[in-house]
């Protein structure tokens, strides 16, 4: 398998928050923002492997203040590792008021995907090419949260 | 008021198609997609006008084939005229099936968006600064629709 | 296959709406309207032509103002032109407060359906049998539009 | 108070079921039918009684078979009973499949809603005005269905 | 088949009641705890059966008053009587204000569930085991909504 | 403030998993699941503190294989930890199969919630009265994990 370079799956989404999404505060429920968390991911993790992937883990993911309705969320998905079968994928959240296009970080999670191949099982995906010391540095503090991870089971 | 560049206001919202957004035959329902295009349109009207704005007119949408569940739809919205109160909005829709990363545009648009004060009344926006021959001439193009669109009523 | 008059498919859909429709303003959000105007007319072509219908194009759609939160929306489709496998639906779209019981008309647009066999092929669909002047009158002005349409493609 | 008939305020509700309306079988979930049912008779409480109205007591619902997703549900109410703040609604739940346009009654329900005014209390609705002998026959009814409520609790 | 008792499939659901689900009134949605209702007793059915169970009536409900948005709503759902493919399950709702975690009965109702084969056909349910005085009392009273029921049709 | 003991606000929320939670495979979508992480620890953290409480924290959510449409999940959430504003909530996922009555444990986590007064600003929360050898010890286990988390930022 050809190995991919991390901006072959970078992955952006987007949306409007509407009052359809307030938890009892009238601020965004955290859960709409832990869903589109899960999203991002999983097309970020699908693009890398050319797979279907699913959720394996969300590490800790915290919420540095309210976000309001009328706000836009971006949830930014890059892979920052790769072993045989699961893929982490790195996640910022950001949000925006749009009348002042102020953006700030909301969260950040790392997120373990697992490739499957039809019959529903673990399936080998490609490594991932590391160009930059940026990209090399990242990719070593997440194989250092996996073994940590595999430590703790 | 100081003009606002395009590249200002320029928005991306994107979803991954989930089963929950499916018509009867199972593909991605049409009011799904037109609902994307509205609150992205929304988006980059108040981004460009610093107010809150409202849908006054959607020009007529082209549905090129069906968008499949799993897919991920990104809406990109720019505007691309601006009158007193109103602004014009493009709005490109690319649909791509994640699993090859194989991206095509299946709509296009233009929204009309309102910007109205804290009283819900139309108030002024800033002007659009235009800086290559490429916005001139898609600016002139929106010109001559909003000129139609008043001769019609 | 026998024609099928207007009033075979002449159809009607209504909804309460509640908060979770909302805007950002509170409001109706526009595109729940625009779904709701793809479901009428979706519906029309299905029952004229018998088989599955897909949203081919939804014309330009006009706001005429907000639809305020419990309100009630009646949305009003009837064929108003068949080609061999597309047609073309005339929708309108009426508001109710019902405090008052006093409607007005929200929107109008065309919608163009393309009815489908079970390949998902383009099939042919029954005439339109035309049986009033009125009825006459419409079904040339949607001709033209049809016409408008190809020569823009 | 003017008394007001009972086609003042007879209302219908539709909308075309999709895929998110589910239950386990794929058929229509009975709570989006209940849903509906409880959104058209408050829609022709407050239009008769031309102030908010709140859910008091759904009588018994039969549900005669499944609704296909892709079916095309109505609801028919219309108010069968006035008391002082109370109504009496008669709701009919019809189904179609838009291919046949074949149509059958799957459910029936009287519905008691109570109207309040802006502090949030029962106040006083107008006098239904009977204009036929079945309104007459249906109203003695219903006044005996609410009678034998009042005997129950 | 081995008679299962009463408390094999006895069921809570529960959910904190967000803003989505709010009526005009900004109360919760009388179709929200409709559907609960129905979700609920499907739930214990289908336990007590060991196989799919749909709805074929829901009995009367009353609503004691308004539940706010921020309240956590509990459903309590039993087998209360078995006949051979169906059952009728007793349903009780109770809402909490969790800043004071006072809680109140606020609907009850009677729900009869059928229990169906892979076919889709009516299928013979366990017999319903019964250990106590009070079970035994039930299990009468709910034979004779049964028979009433019966008697109605 | 009077110490609260665990129990006081042990909260358990279930639903019965429908078509419109389910992802692109099928399955439960992990958005769904986690905001019922969400919903749960929030009711708990509310019924402690007698407060509205929102989300500081989701620790590590471990998916242990897929949830499938048709299944019961609950959600059981009970306080760990208590400090000044911040309380920490322990969050179990289960899922049964109502068909078979089998349940199994698919995720655990634990949630940081803050109280918060009419303000909006953090405010004290009563003390956790600890009762058993084993709540002494999880609510150490809890300490080690606040201070944790407060090493980390």
């Amino acid at each position: 398998m050809d190995p991919r370079p991390v901006d072959f799956s970078r992955t952006e989404l987007g949306e409007l928050m509407l009052p359809h999404q307030a938890n009892v505060l009238g601020k965004v429920f955290g859960g709409t923002i832990l869903a589109m968390i899960d999203k991002a991911a999983a097309t970020a993790a699908i693009r890398h492997a050319g797979k279907v992937c699913v959720t394996a883990q969300v590490d800790r993911v915290t919420f540095q203040g309210p976000i309001e309705i009328g706000e836009v969320v971006r949830v930014l998905a890059e892979v920052s590792y790769v072993g045989r079968s699961s893929l982490e994928i790195e996640v910022r959240v950001l949000s925006m008021d749009p009348k002042t296009s102020a953006e700030r970080l909301t969260n950040t999670s790392f997120v373990t995907m697992v490739a499957i191949d039809d019959e529903g099982r673990p399936c080998q995906v490609p490594p991932l090419e590391l160009k930059t010391d940026d990209e090399r540095a990242r990719h070593e503090a997440a194989r250092l949260r996996m073994e940590e991870r595999k430590a703790r089971r």
